[in-house]
């Protein structure tokens, strides 16, 4: 397990820099009037991908994730770039975050992270006949890769570190989709 | 399928009323220093509630999704109040959202959002010993209540107004839970 950076500072940043919010005037369909916010990603989207050494093998990163200040264990991912499609960027984050291409690549389906007031999707990559490829991305430091097989992944959510929602989700369809596959 | 709410009117919001934005100041073990922000999350954390029915039903609800605009098929959830433990929360959303109370009810695991650049935390709970009893929430009209079977997720998963990687992940986990416990 890598050491946890230091926090040198810690300070209160505009939202309004980051962050787009957009109020709803809504009249559901029983006539009750609500307004709800919403908030708007500034990006294309992102891309999650299922990284797949072999049939059951999938590579993880531990990657350090400033929201909970730990090394959390997922999946490659990251957002789209313009005039990337979906697939040229999971390609991309590939090589950049383990240094692999894939010869074989899929959208499984898209994700949200929280649609009731947020806009963001993500799209599930499955990604197979892997073969060495590095990009230097934007890392701060190389990232540890941990080899997980997809049959076990009732222990693998039980590791404190391994919390996000859409790289649990997209493991749990990848697992499915292999099996029906084989059937 | 509910008829989607009309929405009268989209506007720009000050993101400052709804989030709160940190910067961080970060030194990795290898010496390089990054500035990263991360989205504060204002509240108490969330929990999301697979109610079972029956050993192989999960009653879903399909709720008005404002940051998608569409009715998105998911599990019961809602904000922690205060002074409210996880079950308790979890007990009265149950009881808001679907109508129900829970003899039984047990926290499985917590999961984040997006801990890249979130702090939010949503506890998952697991419901079973349902009995009829209904509290007013503040939602604007009543929820329909889907039914599904939890050994058929992979046709859930496909269905385009079944996103969220929360919910979906919550879902194959209980999956995974209830399995071991009868094994």
């Amino acid at each position: 397990m890598p050491k946890l950076p230091k926090i040198h500072a810690r300070r209160e940043h505009d939202p309004g820099k980051l962050f787009k919010v957009e109020r709803l005037d809504l009249e559901f369909s029983n006539g009750v009037k609500r307004t709800y916010e919403r908030l708007r990603s500034h990006g294309l989207g992102a891309v999650i991908v299922v990284a797949m050494r072999d049939n059951d093998t999938v590579l993880l990163v531990n990657e350090y994730a400033a929201g909970l200040h730990h090394y959390e264990l997922g999946l490659v991912k990251g957002r789209l770039e313009h005039g990337e499609s979906v697939l040229e960027g999971a390609q991309r984050e590939l090589m950049e975050e383990i240094g692999y291409g894939a010869h074989d690549m899929i959208e499984l389906t898209a994700l949200s992270l929280a649609p009731g007031y947020m806009t963001h999707v993500t799209h599930v990559v499955l990604a197979r006949d892997l073969y060495p490829a590095k990009l230097i991305g934007d890392e701060p430091e190389a990232l540890e890769i941990v080899p997980w097989p997809l049959s076990d992944l009732y222990t693998l959510v039980q590791q404190p570190n391994c919390t996000e929602g859409r790289s649990i989700a997209a493991l749990y369809i990848t697992r499915d989709y292999l099996q029906k596959e084989t059937e």
